[in-house]
């Protein structure tokens, strides 16, 4: 099949390379060239000048790029790639960014003849590298299926959860839940060491039972150690964290814990670390 | 073994039956009636009037009880176990009381020459029932080691996590994470809600990833369908949580997300939910 893929950073890259490993045709495009001429150094590929240069053959369209102005500027911008796509083509768009923009783009789409899906993930970098994503898609049935099974090369989930911005809607479920368990998780470990308890002992004991979590049994360990390079950022966790606050201005959630979590994440940003990972929370409650 | 048990509850009623059946001597008290002469119609033991006469031929004697002054009173109180107990003779509270009451109650058993462990409990009444617990324990080694036989008799795991206090610190770290993993959770779920999303397709989702829980994958889907009678209930939480909120006052930490969760829980009170389990803290978050 031909494919396009457009941004390829630490989750973009990966993914991409699994597309082109499993033998389709992949037209590469990113907004910094450096990034471009790495990965196609070490994949088979061919490399454009823009996104619309990228689109212009594919069949499917990937995207993953950083916030709402991005997905619009590869898709709908001057160089865009809806310009230039096929009749009948689909974009797949894994950026994680508002239902919202997923919305304009899929009307965008439709009146033009092509397929929008939002696809946000969850996985992280290594997930991207070992191909082992959890994607959830938001858009119409029929593009989906053709997308599936394409999806599936660097997937190990992939679930259609309802009609356009669906997936971006799902994903924030997802955000909202992580930033509750790494919250609750700070303040615990934290109180484990104000209490002069041994910090790992308790999240060997108490992960066996009802308190425990993915991010207590991945995360608790190195929280008590003070490393916080794990991946996933704290910029990134607040742009996430905005988008949920705004969709729930829209649908009249109230995130009352995740709303102040946000502004914990914010103090960590102010003290310079806004690349941490997001269980460095437990910063803002121990001894510097 | 000669032991006695103290407190016939939900908790401490297969607690001691598991005792029993084991094969040891058990000698049996509880504050109503009731609920002793139900124990005894079902189990191998004998019936004492007070702690002090079920307490007087044990080598251990086990609470399982209310909150401190409970514990006080059948420890030090006027018919309280200590006053009876032979010369090195263990005290093992199950109780999830304070560290306070512990380490004062540790101080009053070594003046009269016996030992006192605290050893809160997780599992729940199941975890009770089948015989599973996590017990936690803090204390000294030579009583520790006693105990930790006959304590496997209804525990999958028991760990001395430090001195006296120590297990009921770590019940604290475990209560501290479960509110914040269950409001998490309960904000995640209520937008799904909000969002007109397959709430129970996206816990199945987003319960393969980074945002999981034991909460989420035993708690998610019964908290959309608003059921909220699987145990451990409100108002037993925020005693936990008072508990550990006046620990932190004592060893200086911060539970800002705790104790916004506990005002919630408070909501729940007041609202006539004190019965209902911990997850209801979504009741505040979706339509009646």
């Amino acid at each position: 099949m031909k494919l396009a893929f457009i941004g390829l950073g630490v989750m973009g890259g990966p993914m991409a390379g699994h597309l082109a490993k499993a033998g389709h045709s992949v037209t590469v495009y990113n907004r910094s060239r450096d990034k471009v001429q790495a990965w196609a150094a070490q994949h088979t590929g061919t490399v454009a000048d823009t996104p619309a240069a990228a689109a212009a053959a594919a069949d499917i369209v990937f995207s993953c790029v950083g916030n709402d102005d991005d997905v619009r500027e590869v898709t709908i911008g001057k160089h865009g790639a809806f310009q230039a796509m096929k009749r009948d083509a689909i974009f797949v768009d894994h950026t994680t960014a508002s239902a919202t923009v997923a919305q304009e783009l899929n009307g965008a789409a439709r009146a033009l003849g092509l397929h929008f899906l939002d696809a946000p993930v969850s996985g992280g970098q290594s997930g991207a590298e070992q191909g082992i994503l959890t994607v959830m898609v938001g858009g119409d049935e029929k593009p989906y299926s053709r997308a599936e099974p394409v999806l599936k090369q660097y997937a190990r989930a992939v679930t259609l959860m309802g009609p356009s911005g669906a997936g971006q809607k799902t994903k924030m479920v997802n955000q909202i839940c992580v930033a509750g368990v790494v919250q609750g998780l700070a303040e615990g470990l934290a109180f484990a060491l104000h209490a002069g308890l041994d910090a790992k002992l308790v999240v060997d004991v108490i992960s066996k039972g009802a308190a425990t979590s993915w991010q207590m049994e991945n995360r608790g360990k190195t929280m008590v150690d003070g490393k916080f390079d794990f991946g996933f950022a704290v910029n990134l966790m607040r742009k996430d964290l905005r988008i949920a606050m705004e969709e729930a201005r829209i649908n009249g959630a109230q995130l009352p814990a995740s709303a102040l979590i946000d502004q914990f994440y914010a103090t960590v940003q102010r003290q310079g670390g806004g690349k941490l990972d997001t269980s460095s929370l437990i910063k803002l409650l121990v001894k510097p």
